[in-house]
């Protein structure tokens, strides 16, 4: 949204509920209200995908609030994987600061074009806003990526999780035909996420 | 985007390439350019989904060029799915003109929330902006949709056409890890989109 | 305005103002938010203008604050008319499901130009943001017509009701000279709006 | 818009079509592009308004092109009206530099509130975006304000031309029952408009 | 923003904070709230700059929330300047009503393109968001402008101030690389602000 | 401004010029159009301000191109600085890579608060949008920071450029009175940007 004054830093002990966040007394804002630390350190990428995702959004800098841009660092362990997912409200651009990456997104119906790149230190990619996107580290080597991305909140639908890992889950009938697929193939698949939760 | 003048009817001949469309002459715009006809006519579902969507966007009435907004129709045999897919570009409201509708959108991560509800004659629903979602017809009778779309050219990202049906296919390595697969099942799917597409 | 997060569903509840609604906490946001039922029934055209619209905007479903899009369901008896008037902040998109409407809209000065076109079941019309327009049931049967709005809450101005009906009146000094017309010509104009209004 | 350069100045010869106007050559872009000359002279009001505005918008100045504002000078006759109208794509706000005013304008449907003050010299008002809104110099000396609206085109639709002086006319099914009135005092309102244009 | 109703006059008494302000009652809306008297009145230039700012922006009508435009009136002493500043959050349309002006802008880098023009009774010229721009009264006479933004809040950064007079102030080491300067004359600088805000 | 398809990927062959830049068939697009490399690569600091800015937005990735996104490394040598500057089009959010940065921004008048921090390796920091803000090095060693701003193309104001070393020059006596300093002092510090462009 466009900006009607300087900043309006979020009021995080507010009440008040409104598209964005309600902004802190101006004259109570300070420079901490900017402010984030901990980007140089790696993620832990000991989960299955063998990712990590260190958000800087306006949940961590209240300074953020209506001003429509965020930062994430990504830490990838060897054959790590952001698997597929769209940022429904933002466009990413993506620079490698370690290691090496291979990235893809895919376009709308009918096309489904698929672009790819292997990105190396100091590269740069744009993932278009709303597209499925992902990012693999193929190599033998960890690999670190700041991202910026358009929104002060540009959330993530990670694909596999939206459709095999709602809650509560999308039947059956639906995935199987969604995707062609037997029941038990979609029961197995479900059952890793529900595990990956739990566990 | 905001409208800069009456109307900015979609120049179809125009080798002028912009966000959106370039526009024909005011004085040349005439009232077929705001009209489409036939949306009381069934889309032929006879396909694995058992659906079809009947687009009313800029591309079939020029006018809505920087319009914002734009129809389908959408029919549904017995069993149909319209499958789990986002519109990257709008929210949809939908209306069931006959028949009825198990729907249902999921949020993003982390909670991925999965709202549903089933749908009568005359029921209306929301569906957000970049959200997935779907429609299935539980029911033992066609079942026909009217929806809006909050851009002129919403598009649509079909989950599994993104992920299983990309050109090229996204490597066997990224979907097994995303979806927690072997490789068979991986190969398996695609092949049923590959033989979707040829034919 | 751009979405901040998934859905910001109308808090009806809350005592703050805001451009638009203020938010539900997310928690508390269910199915039943995104829903309306009733759109299949007639609306009561019994009633001068010989017409009836059934809104569906944010009023109706909490779930529609800041998605930037409503529906509307108008029924025309025969020799019914929607009076020319505005949406001050949407464009319309409309189709016919039943009958048959003779429509136009007004482009704004100096060429104040008319386009008309007669729809018949299942063709759709655009009318663009801001300009008058109007629907006429010129036929022997009943009519009913879907249309979609661009706005949360696109508003509505009957030119009529806002030149001749509004409260206070505007005075006769002002409506003689617009319209050119003589000072008991608007006294019974206006008395025709008064009348149905506590009729 | 927003802006994605210092400055997208109106290519006056272009033959290319957009929402708003292509630009001319940065590099040929020179002070005169952002200038207008000639508000501080009256505009001419022997007319049956007894009103005439003087635009100072996009076709005046081309650098106004993608700057979201414009501006007006109004001069009202004794007993000048600048008749009541809606401006679909701009707030006005306006002061007066001399003379008195009496202004209004009226709220959207149902409760349609007239809204109205009397405004001297130095005085301030807004009409809202979209309302129909008027100015009426009730006064003996001429008047002269300053507007300035929300767009570079903000459009003006006078109700009377709209309604009663389109090219073609909306037909008088439409008209008499819209204002309740009889076909030939449409007519005869319809005439004044007619001949106010060839006149 | 864009409007989701016929208006959202701020509420100058809740303790509500929001990007713009929360909005009044909608019943309790007068017409006064979209009122401001007193624009003919001259500000006191009795100052160093010798130009007064009388701004009217939602600070003084609560009815500008949410509708993106402003009124300034700025008088200039003979020799009086409106020193070089930015709007932030709008483009600026000014109109001279009395006297002679010598304006200018600068475009951003690497051209820093200086657009100059003199302005005379009736001239309009245009300073593009974001821009620094001035104006400067070198005739004999008072000079008087009306100007308009496209923002109800535009903000103003006057560069001076911004650079030698912040509170607290910008350390030597940087002012000085910047300007590339003596310490002593930074010292100089910052303290006719500092003399300018405490006298 | 929004998307109305998947990507308008700049085409930088076109004669056609727009707000923003008109877009590439989309058939024609390329993994290449949305990739830049080189962003690992120190720039050159040796210059009278001690840091170079390495931009990466539309001008260096086309795939950029109404996107409303873009990055920018900066290098630091000690006691380098990138001078008071405000980035007409952006919000900017800053992560320190290496060293220790001295930063801060000043909001608008009346306050002209100076808000400051010192950054360490991973930390970020945010300047709102259209504020004068600057980064410092005062340490020993080189730093190097990536930020990203929310706009295609943010722009670039330096202060001192545009006050001191536009072209042509902004007159002694605007400039005398803007900083309340001595004709020869301006002149002195217009000769060192001068200077710097012509060596």
């Amino acid at each position: 949204p466009s900006l009607l004054q300087d900043f309006c830093v979020a009021d995080k002990v507010s009440q008040v509920r409104v598209n964005g966040l309600p902004c802190k007394a101006a004259n109570e804002v300070v420079a901490e209200d900017f402010f984030f630390s901990g980007l140089h350190m790696a993620g832990n990428t000991a989960n299955k995908q063998g990712s990590a995702v260190t958000a800087v959004n306006v949940a961590q800098i209240s300074g953020l609030n209506t001003m429509g841009i965020s930062l994430v660092r990504i830490d990838y362990a060897p054959n790590g994987l952001n698997p597929p997912h769209t940022h429904p409200r933002s466009t990413e651009i993506l620079t490698v600061l370690e290691g090496c990456l291979h990235v893809g997104f895919v376009t709308s119906n009918p096309e489904n074009r698929h672009f790819t790149k292997v990105l190396a230190k100091g590269d740069v990619f744009v993932f278009p806003k709303g597209l499925v996107h992902y990012q693999f580290n193929n190599g033998n080597t960890h690999a670190v990526a700041i991202a910026a991305l358009s929104s002060q909140n540009p959330g993530v639908i990670t694909v596999a999780n939206a459709v095999f890992g709602s809650e509560p889950a999308i039947s059956d009938d639906v995935i199987t035909k969604a995707f062609q697929v037997e029941k038990n193939t979609v029961d197995w698949i479900q059952a890793q996420f529900f595990i990956s939760i739990v566990s």
